[in-house]
């Protein structure tokens, strides 16, 4: 597997993961309906650094990684991750996720945070513990799962030194 | 004090207030060089509701009322505050805040998300705490402050039922 930064020739595999991951409705609080433009506006926006991951010439995942805030909060990093069903369960994710952490604290990133990690999403929960994020904060029913109704939201945090 | 839907004409006036409270440095998260054109942006944003604090004719207060996520987190509301500086201490903080909670639900939102609250803002921690807003989730040292460095930031949550 190779990661990179994503091109501009890379927006048609972006999309299409982009896509499949939130019509599924069960990990992002994005619009399912999100048009192609939107999606790529938002994946590829100001301040944001586009980044795939391939595995046999193939585009398989892509993560974004950019500032959780403006000003004072600048010094946290913020990142997303979607990788193509076909693909889960191959380490994908934990690699995106160490390449994240190593590209934050080469730009100077102090923390990481994820603002909204869907509880019922157990692998991912389990991903970022294992790479030493913690919960520190719980949304009550902050997401709408389109089978389990209203469930809890997790907020995650790191250091990156060290 | 009247508290209504901002229109064009209160631009001059918003600008003013976000300006002052922005360039302090020590409450939000925005770049405090950020231009009219970009605060105004932000403020009047699309799917956001912009609110202003009229008292003897003279605008003191703005809010922002907006979904806090997209999709299935979109049930959740988000809210910001300024007031002018001369007129803090006189309960404009809390008449915005009660009015954006009964704007929330008028609106059918379940819940309301603070997402941002500098743990040294204690008169701001305070109100929302009297609001029923609970300490939800606290990141640590994710905003710097000008004078008192890495401060901690709280994540302050409450349902809107009842």
């Amino acid at each position: 597997m190779n990661i990179r930064a994503a091109a501009a020739a890379d927006r048609d595999a972006i999309w299409k993961i982009f896509h499949e991951v939130v019509a599924a409705a069960d990990t992002y609080a994005i619009d399912p309906k999100i048009s192609r433009e939107e999606a790529l506006a938002y994946w590829f926006g100001a301040g944001t650094r586009t980044y795939v991951a391939e595995s046999q010439g193939r585009i398989v995942g892509t993560y974004i990684l950019r500032p959780n805030q403006s000003g004072g909060g600048s010094h946290v990093a913020n990142a997303g991750f979607m990788v193509v069903p076909e693909a889960r369960g191959q380490g994908m994710g934990r690699a995106m996720g160490e390449h994240s952490l190593n590209e934050a604290r080469r730009l100077g990133f102090r923390a990481m945070q994820f603002n909204f990690v869907v509880s019922t999403n157990q692998s991912a929960v389990r991903l970022w513990q294992e790479l030493n994020f913690e919960i520190v904060g719980t949304l009550p029913g902050a997401f709408r799962h389109p089978e389990k109704g209203y469930v809890d939201v997790y907020v995650m945090y790191r250091f990156l030194s060290g």
